[in-house]
């Protein structure tokens, strides 16, 4: 068996973020967040502000996924970088998801969305751990030239053109 | 005059992107994000997709100068954490700004945007450089009982309670 690069294993912890919320494993949640009494982990899901803490960050995932019966993640654009301890992941979450319905039994209407993600690992013993994620809506889609590596934003609409 | 530590120093770099954008100012722009051949950096701006490398970051912060006649930052709830060579900041920007009015000279209607932003750093030999700015816009208010550390979401509507 070969062994693995620091990118490859940073990768499939960056994976198995999101197998544990198509799974809706808390557990295997909560064991893939850093837990370091020195280091604050935080968390920012699409639209939320900054959640901080194992405490708070965990409770959250547990709300989101006793509201959400179906969801699954289609990562594209994934890219990382490791720079000794710390790695960075960017990647973009072609999400499909449904809420329960009202009526019991029965799911929710599929929705899809669009959500870019920055998440920070740091290597511990135990290995690579979530120290930072934030997950954001693309609210408009880049033109068609964005592929060769044009930086204009979503058409142009200067509301969207604040850092 | 008292050395600073480096959280210190991590939060006047933190402070001087903001400063930056506020008096347009691309050449400090550029200065304050990190210039490694061996690490590529990589910026989200609130409902836009991930750019990544200094060339597609520097020129979308060009855009939104061009873009911006007047912008104001207040950070609130600004925390800071350093482990070894790498610094995470999480802060909420409470945002003021004016486009280009349709009449030459005049300033558009002023806005007010809710945004969080992570923001990680890196220690380089020239001080803390921007390895990756994650900015998004907050959708919903949080319940008054947000400060009591209860992780619930905007108004819990499931819509926003994807990661």
């Amino acid at each position: 068996m070969t062994s693995l690069t620091d990118s490859e294993r940073v990768a499939l912890a960056n994976t198995a973020l999101y197998e544990a919320m198509e799974q809706g494993d808390h557990g295997a949640m909560s064991r893939l967040w850093l837990d370091d009494p020195d280091l604050e982990v935080s968390c920012v899901h699409p639209g939320w502000p900054v959640l901080r803490g194992r405490g708070e960050v965990l409770r959250s995932y547990a709300l989101i996924m006793a509201n959400t019966d179906y969801i699954q993640f289609f990562l594209t654009d994934v890219e990382v970088s490791v720079m000794s301890d710390t790695a960075m992941v960017t990647c973009t979450e072609n999400i499909l998801s449904g809420a329960p319905a009202e009526e019991e039994g029965q799911l929710g209407p599929l929705v899809g969305q669009l959500v870019v993600a920055t998440n920070v690992f740091r290597r511990t013993e135990d290995g690579w751990k979530v120290w930072a994620h934030h997950g954001s809506p693309v609210l408009a889609e880049r033109d068609d030239d964005a592929a060769a590596g044009d930086a204009e934003g979503p058409d142009d609409d200067p509301d969207q053109l604040l850092p």
